[in-house]
C-alpha cells in the first residue's frame, strides 16, 4: 500500500515523539512554491502578471456605503492564450493571498497550453491585498465579507475583463479547491451565464445543517491513521490523557514543551490542540508524491465561520482518535458573540445555495460541474460523492486527499491520480466543444 | 377581429376627444377587485388570511445594520390545501401592495382546488405594509431595495413557512406577472432548491443593455393602435403637435384642460404625458374580456429604475405614434442623480441574472419555467418569445396583453386564452408529477 509522506512523518511522530513545531505554525513550504514557479518559468510561461480591478463594495445594496470601491487583486497568465474567443480559466481565490492559491494550482498551468487558455486568478475580498478597509477589522468593516459578495465580485470582474479583451464570447471555466471549490460550484449554479462549467475540488457543499453527521470529519481523519497503523491509532488515542495529565503535574508543562521542542514563548498548554491540527492537516494533505513539506493550509476561515460558513465539523465520537466531544452549536454561537459580537445565520447557506435533497433538486437542473473528492480528505464527508446527472459528475478517489487533482502533475503521480486528471480534462474538453458548437448554431 | 374594451374606449377618444382624467390618475377598478373577491367567496374559499414574517433586512451583509429586521406581510389561502406534502403556489409580490397583486391573480385561485395547493402571496419589500423604514425614503433607507434582496426574502420566508407547516417536502411553484414575472423566472434560476418551477408572465427579462432595441416598446404600442385603425393612428400622431401648439397659445392651456375635463388643480401642461401613459396602459391592458375598467397598473417602478432596473424602453421612432425621441441613457442618469443622488448600475442586472445569449446559456442548464407573453403587450418586446429547451417554454399569444393569463377565467374568455391556460396547467401538472416521482425514488 502506498504511503504518503505526510502520514509517514506522523508515524515517525508516533515512534520517536519528536515533532518540529514553532509557535504552533506549520512549516511554510516556500520550497514547493518556488519549485513550482521555476517549473513554470522553464516551460516558457512566466507565472502571472499582477493587476487590480476597481470593485464595488456591496453588490446588493444601493446605500452610499454600498457604492464604495476597493482594489481587488487578480493575476493573469496569457502566455498560452490564443486570443479572442479562446477559453478563460478562472481560479476562484479563497481564504488566502492569491499568490499562495496560484502557486498551488499547478493543474491549470499544466492544461492551459493544450486548451490555449488564459489563466485568471482572482483574489477573494478581505484576503491578501484585496482589503476594502485595509487592516481594520470590526463588525462594521467585516460585514461585507460574504460568499454572495465574493461570487458577485468574480462575475463583475470576469465580465469586465472579457469586455476589455474584446473577447465577450470566450467560454469561461471555473476551478477551485476547498472553499474555493464551493465557490466554483455555486458560481456555476448561480451564474451560468458567466461560467460554462466548474471544477469543484474537495468542495464540502453539503457540510451544513443536518445534511451530514457532525462526526464525519473526525471519523475520516481517524480512519486515515487507523488504516495505516492500528497501533499508531491507539498511541494517539491514549496520548490526549497523557498530555492532559502532564499539563496538570508540577513541572509537567515544561517537560511537554521540551519533548515537542517548542519555540521560546510558545505555551505548552496549546500542544494538544496543535497536534490535533497537525493530524487534521496531515489527513487533508495526505498527498501521494514524495515531498518534504506539509502544505500550510490556511486556518479555518474563521472570519466567515461566525457569519454564514457554519460548517458542521466539530465533534468526535468515542471511537475516534480524538477525545470524545459531542457536537454543540451553542459553543460556536457563544464564541461568535464573544469574539465578533454577531450571531451566525445558521441556515443561510442552505437557503441561499441549497444542499438538501441535492440530487432531486439538480437532477433536471444544472449542468457542467465536476465534483472531485479524495476519500482520505476529511472534507470529503461533506462533498458530493455521487453523480447527480450526466453532467454533474462526481469523481471520487479513495486514496485522494484535499484537492490533490488541482496540484501540479509530477512524474511520481500514481496511476489513479493521472486517471483523475485525464478524466477531468476530457470532461472540460467536452464542455468547450459543446459551447463552440452551440455558438455556431 | 376581436376588439378589446380598452382599445374601444381609446378609439372613442379619437372620435369625440372626450376622456375622463382626474389629476392624471387612471380610474381605480375597485369594482373589478370587489367582483373578484365576491367570486372567491362564492366558491367557498375566503380570499386570504393576512400574516407577517420577521424578515432580515440585508441578506448579503453582516454589518450590524444588516441584522435589522422588518415585518414582511404575506397572504395565505389554505382552503384548498390538502396538507403536508401538497403543493404550495407562491405568487411573487411586485411593485404594489400585496392585496392589489392578489386581487388580480385570479388564475391561481382558479387552479388551486384541482392542485390542492396552498396559495401564498408575498409582499415585496418597500411596498404595501412591508416597509423597513416606514415612510422614510432617502438614499440610505432605500438602499436595501434590490431584486436580489427581494428574492432572498422569498427564499427565507418560504423555507420558514414550510418548516412551520412541517411540510418541507411540499413542492413550490412560483407565479408572477411583469416585474413579478421577472422575479418568478429569476427565482427558479437562482433558487432551484426552493421552487420546482415558475410561471413567468409578461416578464421582460431581456429588456436590458443592448439585448433589444430601445424603440421596441413604443413600436408595439403603435402597432396595437394602428392595427385597429389607421386613421386613429394618424389622428394620435398628429395630436402631439396640436396639443403642443395649444399649450403655447394664450388661453390655450385652459382650452385644453376644458376639452379633457381636467379636475380642478390639474395642470394642462401634463395632458400630453397623461394621454401618452393612457395609450401605453391601454396597450398593456388590452384584455379581451368585456369589462368597464382600465387596470391601474402601478407606475414604472421608479424607485428601482434608478438603481438597477434600467429597462430600455424609452425612445420612439419617427414612424411611431408618439413624438420622435431618440433613446438617451444620459437623460435617465441625470434624472437619477438629481432625484436620488445615485448613479444606476447600468449593467448589473445582466451581470447578476444574465440575458445575453440566453438560449446558449440556458439550453443545457435550467428547467421548468413558462414564459408567457402577449404580443399586444409592449413589454413583450423584452420577453422570451421562443422556447429555450423542452422545459423552458415560451407561450406566445398574438392577441394577448400584459399577463392576461394570470387573470381570473371568465365565460367570455376567447378560445386562445383558454388554450393558454390549459397548456400552463398541463405543464405545471407535469412538473409536480415529476417531482413526486423523483421524491419516491
Amino acid at each position: 500500500m502506498e504511503k504518503s509522506m505526510a502520514i509517514n512523518l506522523l508515524l515517525f511522530l508516533c515512534l520517536i515523539s519528536s515533532f518540529f513545531l514553532c509557535n504552533g505554525v506549520v512549516i511554510v513550504p516556500r520550497s514547493a512554491a518556488a519549485a513550482h514557479r521555476t517549473v513554470l518559468e522553464q516551460r516558457g510561461g512566466g507565472p502571472y502578471e499582477t493587476r487590480y480591478f476597481t470593485q464595488t463594495l456591496d453588490h446588493f445594496n444601493y446605500k452610499p456605503d454600498g457604492y464604495m470601491q476597493f482594489r481587488q487583486k487578480y493575476l493573469v497568465n496569457d502566455s498560452f492564450w490564443e486570443g479572442r474567443g479562446s477559453p478563460i480559466f478562472v481560479y476562484a481565490g479563497s481564504e488566502a493571498s492569491i499568490e499562495f492559491i496560484a502557486d498551488n494550482a499547478g493543474f491549470v498551468f499544466d492544461v492551459a497550453p493544450s486548451f490555449k487558455a488564459l489563466l485568471l486568478f482572482i483574489e477573494h475580498r478581505y484576503y491578501g491585498e484585496s482589503l476594502p478597509f485595509g487592516d481594520v477589522g470590526n463588525s462594521s468593516t467585516l460585514g461585507y465579507l460574504s460568499t454572495a459578495q465574493a461570487l458577485a465580485d468574480y462575475a463583475a470582474l470576469i465580465t469586465d475583463l472579457k469586455k476589455n479583451l474584446s473577447s465577450e464570447h470566450s467560454p469561461v471555466v471555473a476551478f477551485g479547491g476547498s472553499y474555493g471549490g464551493m465557490l466554483a460550484a455555486w458560481f456555476r449554479l448561480k451564474y451560468p451565464h458567466v461560467v460554462i462549467g466548474s471544477v469543484a475540488s474537495s468542495a464540502p457543499i453539503l457540510q451544513f445543517d443536518d445534511l451530514v453527521s457532525p462526526y464525519t470529519f473526525i471519523d475520516i481523519v481517524t480512519n486515515d491513521f487507523k488504516s495505516e497503523s492500528e497501533s499508531c491509532f491507539k498511541t494517539i488515542k491514549n496520548s490526549w490523557k497523557e498530555m492532559d495529565d502532564a499539563l496538570r503535574q508540577p513541572g509537567g508543562p515544561q517537560k511537554l514543551g521540551k519533548a515537542f521542542k517548542l519555540c521560546p514563548g510558545a505555551k505548552p498548554k496549546y500542544v494538544p490542540s496543535w497536534i490535533s491540527r497537525a493530524f487534521i492537516y496531515g489527513a487533508m494533505t495526505d498527498y501521494p508524491t514524495a515531498s518534504d513539506f506539509l502544505t500550510p493550509l490556511p486556518a479555518f476561515p474563521v472570519k466567515q465561520s461566525c457569519t454564514e460558513m457554519i460548517l458542521i465539523v466539530r465533534g468526535s465520537r468515542n471511537e475516534s482518535m480524538f477525545p470524545a466531544e459531542s457536537y454543540d452549536y451553542q459553543k460556536q454561537l457563544a464564541y461568535c458573540k464573544e469574539a465578533y459580537k454577531i450571531s451566525p445565520r445558521l441556515h443561510w447557506i442552505t437557503t441561499e445555495f441549497g444542499g438538501h435533497h441535492i440530487k432531486r433538486v439538480l437532477k433536471r437542473f444544472g449542468s457542467n460541474i465536476i465534483f472531485f473528492n479524495g476519500l482520505r480528505d476529511p472534507w470529503s464527508g461533506g462533498g458530493v460523492l455521487k453523480s447527480i446527472n450526466p453532467s454533474l459528475i462526481a469523481i471520487v478517489a479513495p486514496q485522494g486527499a484535499h484537492h490533490v487533482d488541482l496540484r501540479f502533475a509530477t512524474e511520481q503521480d500514481p496511476v489513479w491520480l493521472q486517471n483523475v486528471r485525464r478524466k477531468e480534462i476530457q470532461i472540460i474538453s467536452k464542455w468547450l466543444k459543446q459551447y463552440y458548437e452551440d455558438s455556431r448554431i
